[in-house]
C-alpha cells in the first residue's frame, strides 16, 4: 500500500504521518519523486482502512493498494514518467539519447578519439570500460583507474558526460567524477552493490540480468530505490536462451513490459545481445520503434584490434552512418534529444 | 556444393548433367528458381574440382561451396530475393503484407464480418483457423472442414486470399482451395508433412518452432524446397524462455540473421509471441523496423467471448488505428503492398 | 470432476448412468482401468453436488474433483499404479525393465546381433528405429518398412519384444506386430498422431517434447488415454537448455514428480538426454535411485560405424557391464524384472 | 600449457624457472598441488616446444597442453583428486558428506537444536545462513553478525564445522572463524569476490550460477585457485529452464561432466533445485548414484514457521529417515565419511 503525499507536506508532518504509520507495525520507506512524496508501508495491509487514513490524514492526497511486490519504482505508484538530467542531457520518456563508445578504453588518445567522433555522429553520451568483469581471470580486465582517468579526459575534450561500470560496493568513491555508474549483468542480484547505489545520488544504469525476469529486474531497481536513489535507468541487454546463432536473445518485448508497470526510463544495448556487428542496426531501429528511450551501441577505433568484443563493435564510420539512421527515426517517434 | 545453371539449360541437358554427376557417386536435388536451375550436390564434395566441372559442362554457369547444411534456402544459393505470388498479392523483399484475422472460425458470419473489416483497415491476407491443435483434448478443436468452408466465402466475400493451418498431410486434398497452407509451430519438425508439402505446389507458411534454433527452423524449409516447392514464408512467432510475464520471447533478432542467411520472405507473428493484447502495437512497430516482410495479426470482433486466444486478439478498431501506423511506418521502409 | 464406478457395474448401468450426466450439459469420457471405469466429466462442474451424485447413482463408489486439466492420467483418479504387460514383461512401479538396441536398425544380420547380445547382458525389450526423424532432408532416413521387418525378424531369433518409433498417423496398420510403438520427442504434439494412437490398443511410450512442460506432457498423454488407449509408457530423454556440454539436460526432477502426479510408468533415455557415452552410465545409475521405471540404453555393435547417433551409443561388451550394475541396483531398489 | 614440477623442486629453482619463462613473453601462475607444483601459461603458446622445455630443465617433469579455457582445475593438470579437510572431515573423492541445517539462522536455540538433531542424523557439517541475499529488499535479510555468532555457538555445542554465505569481498574477516564460506548462486561470477575468496585460504563452496554453463562454472573456480587458494569444493543447485514446476532443474549430468573435467570434490543441493520438499529424497539419492561427493540439505525444526524457504525444507524427523537412507546408499557406492 502507497500513500501519496500532497505537495505541499511539511518535513515535519510527514515524519508525524510516518512515525504513526510505523507505531502500527508497518515498515515505511519514503520516495521523493519531483512532485510529490510517497509513503510505502511494507507487512500486511489487507486490514488497513485506505479511506480512513486518507480521511484522518490532511497530509494525503490519497491511498493506493499495489500488489506488485516493487513498490518505490511502480508505476501504479508514480504515474509520471522519471526523467533524469546528466549535464544538459536528459534521459526518460519523450526524449532519445545515444550512448557510445568502446567496450574497453584502452588508451587516452583512443578514448578521446572515439568521444570526438561519436559526438559528432550523434552521441550524446561517452560509455568506456575501465573496471571489465571478464569471465577468465586470464582475460584483460580493463586499465582499471587509469581508465577512469582517461575517460575523465575525453569528458573534458568532448563536454560528453560519461557512463562506466563499477565492479564492487567499495568503489564508489572512485566513481566521484562519473556521471552515470553502470552496474553490470552479472552484479543485477549483487545487493551490497545495488544498496550502496542506492545511498550514492548518481545516475545509475542497471543491466538487466542475462538470465533475470522483468520482475527480478524491477525488484534490483526497487533495492536502488527503496535506498534513497531515484535516478535509475533500467537497461535491456538480451537474455540466455537456447539459440546459439546470436550471443544473447535481445528480449525486445522487455521494453513496453517495463514502461507499462514502471516510470523509469528504459534504454536497450543491442550490441551486447546480438555479439554479431551486423545485426546492431538493424536490432537498434527496432528498438526505438518499440519505444526504447534510447540506445546504447559499442563502437571502436579498429574493431578489428579491440582487445574486447571486437566482434559487435562498429567502426566510426559504420556508426555515423546508423546514429543518423537512429535519430531520423527517434524523430519520427516524437523524442528528442534535448 | 552447388552448381548454378545457365539460363537457357533445356531439360534434357539438365538431366544428362544430372546423370553424369549422379553416377559420380553423390545424391542431387534440383531446385528451380525464378532465373536459374540449382543442382544441390549432397555428399562429401571434398575432393570435387569445380573450376573442372564448369568448365567441361557448358550448361554450368558458376559452382559453389555451401558449407551450412542447409542448400536450397541459402542465399549462397539463390542470391536473389524470393518472391512469391498469392492472387494479386507478393510477398517477399520489397513488398509488406498484414495477414489479419481470428485465431479460430467460429462461424460464417463472423468471419466475413472480420474479412471485410481487417480488409478495409488494410489487411491483404485474412487468416483463421479451422483446424485447431490444442494442448488439452477437452478444449475447442476448431470448426474442421466447416471452418474451411466459412473461410472460402470469407474469401468470396472480400477478395482477400486465406491463410490457415493443416495439421497433418493426409489433409492436404482438403486445403485444395486454399491460398497459403500454415504449418504451425508444434508441427515444424514433423517431417512427413513437411515432405508433403513440398510435393504440394501451393505457398507454405511454416511457422518456427517455439523451441525451435534458427538453423533448425531452415532445415525444415530445406525439407519443402528440396522437394521441390520453392514456395516457402518464414514467420518468427516467439520462442520459449525463462521469462513467464509474456508467453514466449519475440526472437526479432531472427528476422535480419534470416533475411542474411536465406532468400526466403520472413513474417512475424506478434500475437502468439507476446500473448498480451497491449504489446502487440509496440512489437508491431518494431517489426516493421526491424526488416520483417509481413505481419500476422491475430484480430476477433469480440475478443472478450473469443474461443480462443482473446487475450492477444485486437478488437476491429485496435487493428485499424494500428494497420494504418503499420502502413505508414512500412512506407517509410520503402515497402510497398502491391 | 470424476466418478470412480463400483467394480460390479454393467456395461447397461455405466451406460445409463452417462448418459444421465451428458443429459445434465457435460460431455464426458470414460477410462476403464484394470479395476474399476472412471467417468471424467468435462465442463464447469462448479455447480454439481458430488454427494448428491453418488447417492442417488448406486454404482458410483466415489467422486472427486480434479482441478489438474489431466483427467485420465492424473493419479487422484487412478490411485493404483498402471502395469503393462507385454508378451511376459510388465512395465510399471514395482518393475524395471531395461529397452536397449540401435539408433538405427541398419541390417538384419546387426539387429539380430544386437539383440542376442543385449538380452544376453539382462535387456527385456528391444528398441530400434526403421523410420527415423531427421533434422536434415540428407541424413539417413532409415530403414523404413524393410527395417521393420528386420526387428520383426530379431523379434523372433530372441524373443524380445520390440520397440519402434512411428513417424505419422497413417502409419498404424504398419507396426500391427510391434510390441510397443513409439512417439517421439517432435511428435509429443502432434495431436492427430495422439489420437490415432488412443484409438489402437498397443502400449505407446510417449517421450517428452525436448522444450515441453511437465504438464504439456500429461496432456499428451491423456490425449492417448482419453481416446481409449490407458497403455502409455511416459519416457523423460532431455530438455533443451542455455547448457550446451551435454546435448539436452536430462531432468531427473521430473521422475517423482510425474509418478506423483500420475499412475502411469515412467522410463528414462540417458543416451539421447546427453549424447556422450561416458555420462550414460552414471545417468542410468541415477535414474534408478530417483525411481524411474526403467531404461532406455542406445547399443550398437559397433558405435564408431553407426549410420546415426554413434557417440552416445553404447557397445555391447559396454552395455553388459553397465547392465548387469543397474540390474544389481533395481534389485536394491526392490523392483523385479519379471 | 603447464609444466608439472618434480617433487623434490626447491622454491629457488621453481623462482627461476618461472623467471625464464616469463622473459620469454608468457604470464604464469603457480598452482601448488598436494604433490606437485604446476607452472601454468598464459598466452599464446603454438610456437613452444615443450620437449625442449622438459628436456633443458631438469625440475620439469612433463609438460602437457590444455586448451581449456580453465586450467588450475583442470584434471588434465592435476589427474589427482583434490581432497579438503575441514576438522576431521574430508571433502572429495571416496568420501561422502552430509551438510544440513536451515535456510536462516533464526537463534542461538533454534540452529543449536537443528545442529544437534542433524548431527545425531548423521550429517557432518551445518550450514545456516546468517547474511541472505533475497531478491526483495523487503525481505527478511538474515540476522548478519549476530547470525554468525549464533552459528559458532552451535559449532561450539556440537562440533560440527559450519558452512555460511559470504554476500562480498570486505566481509572476509567477519568469516575468520567460519569453516567453509559459502559463494552463491548469485555471485558465481562476482569477480571482485572471487578474487578475494583465492587470496583467503579457507574452504569456498562455491555454487554454479543458476544460469551459467558448466564451463563458466569451471572459469570462476579458476578465478579462485589461480588466485591462490587450491580449496574449493563446486556446488550444483539446479539451473533455470523453461519447467515451470520446480523451482529450478537439478542439472546431475553436470556432476559426472565436473568430475571428469575437474579433480575438485563436487556437491548437490537438491532443496534450492527443487524448491519442493516432497522431491528431496529422491533428488537426494540420484545424486549419491550420479557420484557427487556430497549433499547439502536444508532442514528445519518447523518449516511450516520458517523465515525463508520452508517449502523445500525438511523437517528434523524426515532429514533423520533420509540421512540413513543416503548413508547406506553412499557406503554401497564405496564411499566413506570419515
Amino acid at each position: 500500500m502507497v500513500f501519496v503525499l500532497k505537495k505541499n507536506a511539511t518535513e515535519e508532518k510527514i515524519g508525524a504521518f510516518v512515525k504513526k504509520i510505523e507505531s502500527a507495525g508497518f515498515s515505511t520507506f519514503l520516495s521523493t519523486g519531483t512532485e510529490h512524496t510517497v509513503v510505502c508501508l511494507i507487512g500486511n495491509t489487507a486490514k488497513l482502512d485506505i479511506d480512513l487514513v486518507v480521511q484522518t490524514n490532511d497530509i494525503v492526497e490519497y491511498g493506493r493498494r499495489v500488489t506488485e511486490p516493487y513498490k518505490a519504482v511502480n508505476r501504479a505508484v508514480h504515474p509520471g514518467d522519471t526523467l533524469i538530467r546528466v549535464g544538459d542531457v536528459t534521459i526518460g520518456a519523450g526524449f532519445f539519447q545515444v550512448i557510445s563508445g568502446p567496450c574497453s578504453v584502452e588508451s587516452e588518445e583512443q578514448i578521446i578519439k572515439v568521444a570526438k567522433s561519436v559526438k559528432e555522429s550523434g552521441a550524446t553520451l561517452l560509455r568506456g570500460g575501465a573496471f571489465k568483469p571478464r569471465s577468465s581471470p586470464y582475460s584483460f580486465q580493463g586499465l582499471q583507474e587509469k581508465g577512469l582517468d582517461f575517460l575523465l579526459a575525453a569528458k573534458k575534450a568532448t563536454g560528453l558526460p560519461i557512463v562506466t561500470e563499477i565492479m564492487n560496493q567499495t568503489q564508489f568513491p572512485l566513481f566521484e567524477n562519473v556521471d552515470i555508474i553502470q552496474i553490470g549483468t552479472r552484479n543485477m542480484q549483487n545487493y551490497d552493490l545495488l544498496k550502496e547505489a542506492g545511498r550514492c545520488k548518481k545516475p545509475i544504469l542497471l543491466k538487466r540480468g542475462f538470465s533475470s525476469t522483468i520482475e527480478e529486474f524491477l525488484m534490483s531497481a526497487e533495492y536502488i530505490v527503496a535506498e534513497g536513489n531515484p535516478n535509475v535507468i533500467l537497461c535491456e541487454r538480451g537474455i540466455r536462451t537456447f539459440e546459439t546463432m546470436t550471443r544473447n536473445t535481445l528480449d525486445l518485448s522487455a521494453i513496453p513490459l517495463l514502461k507499462q508497470k514502471s516510470h523509469l526510463p528504459v534504454i536497450v544495448d543491442p550490441s551486447h545481445a546480438a555479439g554479431i556487428r551486423s545485426l546492431v542496426p538493424a536490432l537498434s531501429r527496432a528498438a526505438v520503434a518499440v519505444g526504447a528511450d534510447g540506445l546504447m551501441i559499442e563502437t571502436h577505433n579498429d574493431p578489428a584490434a579491440a582487445l574486447c568484443d571486437g566482434a559487435q563493435s562498429l567502426d566510426l564510420d559504420q556508426f555515423r552512418e546508423l546514429c543518423a539512421d537512429i535519430l531520423k527515426r527517434a524523430a519520427f517517434e516524437g523524442k528528442r534529444m534535448r
